[in-house]
């Protein structure tokens, strides 16, 4: 039998390592990386950095996965992803399969949270079905980044006895903010689809959360709208990539 | 100036304190802990646990504030809770206004996450507001029961691209499980909401999560429903109290 575990491992903050998660950290024998190439070279250091740092004083290895190209220009999203997902999951069952041995300890370092949009259980989980991979697999929670969104902005994600709805950026552009609902946590938008709420709605938005590179800014999309736009732009444009998600709260009816 | 910090630190399972927690534990000079009576004497002892356990090397008050009681059979639920809020603001005022000097470090902390189904902000946030405080506060995220129950069915809450719905026991009761989302976080739920949702639909339960009670169960509400309340009812009669989450994920319309 072989060992997986899938480790949380923050937002990017370093602090926001687990002691669950270090002890993990400090089983693995092997470290799966997936290899995306050069553009979030900020984000492999960063990884390095946390196993450095904690799982440091022993000999493991590093095994790098190469990513299949993933075709963005489907229109049919969740088809798209799920073939890619295909794809990954023969290179994971390829790699893990001859490089982590009988009886050994490997390890998978996700950013945030396993649990919160994210493939990498999915495709764990896919592999660990095939009888020919005697895999089995754990998963340790992580500080995702709306949590250290809200933790930032010194803010509750809730209101009091009132739902909260996760969502990503291209079905809040769909979907608009769900009736019934005031407060709207969005990930994984890539079009700023803020933009498109009623501008008195208040926006707590966050880029690189937890790193020396952090931005924050808050107030009605009216206000600071444009302002996040700009950074977001500016950002994305000097480091080649953005990790961004915002709070969306609606504005009360009856302001007090 | 005094400083205020609220420190998430878990749903339960020591280890899944962040070392940010663990650095803010050892800031602290003064705990302040909310006495909630004898029922939670477990909760009591498992934070002494964790403030020993990290920040035991140090001399540190700890320092109880009493609990307002709540009128749980009012009708105004939203009102009835922020009553109670400001008469607990009133209280944590005076206690922390007496007991925190000028240039200290207080603590409070927090089960879970400060940011989902906490009061604790909103009172903070209210008393540093008050300039006679003269208080400032910051805030470290906590892994949520929410993931920890995640990580322990070792699924993910969210499916590719689609929303992820947080909400009460009494909210999905009054709702539903809402048009248009497939998977749906429940808290707070005194009352077993879930026996009211499409049969088919999946529950992953789980209560006393990350602690040696721990109790984990899924299937359809059809398969396990039943399971789930008689070993709710169980527990609770047994521990005088319970803290418990779980996900309901639609069922699919065409099953593969």
């Amino acid at each position: 039998m072989r060992l997986l575990l899938i480790i949380g491992i923050g937002a990017g903050d370093p602090d926001q390592v687990t002691v669950q998660a270090i002890k993990a950290l400090n089983r693995a024998d092997v470290f799966f990386v997936v290899d995306k190439g050069t553009d979030k070279q900020d984000m492999v250091l960063l990884r390095q950095e946390i196993c450095e740092r904690y799982a440091g004083n022993r000999s493991y290895r590093m095994v790098s996965m190469p990513e299949p190209e993933r075709d963005r220009r489907s229109p049919a999203y969740r088809q798209a992803v799920e073939r890619w997902r295909e794809e990954r999951a023969g290179i994971w069952a390829e790699v893990i399969g001859a490089e982590l041995a009988d009886g050994g300890c490997g390890a998978l370092l996700v950013w945030g949270d396993p649990g919160l949009y994210d493939s990498t259980l999915a495709i764990v989980e896919q592999i660990a079905g095939l009888p020919a991979m005697d895999l089995e697999f754990e998963v340790i929670p992580g500080i995702s980044s709306v949590q250290a969104l809200a933790a930032r902005h010194r803010i509750s994600l809730t209101q009091v006895g009132s739902p909260l709805y996760i969502t990503t950026g291209r079905r809040l552009a769909e979907d608009g903010i769900p009736e019934h609902c005031d407060d709207v946590v969005v990930m994984l938008d890539a079009s700023c689809s803020f933009t498109a709420v009623d501008p008195g709605t208040e926006i707590y938005w966050g880029a690189y959360l937890g790193t020396r590179d952090e931005i924050l800014l808050s107030g009605t999309v009216r206000d600071v709208g444009g302002q996040i736009q700009a950074a977001r732009g500016e950002a994305r444009a000097r480091k080649g990539w953005i990790m961004d998600t915002y709070l969306l709260r609606r504005a009360k009816a009856n302001p007090a």
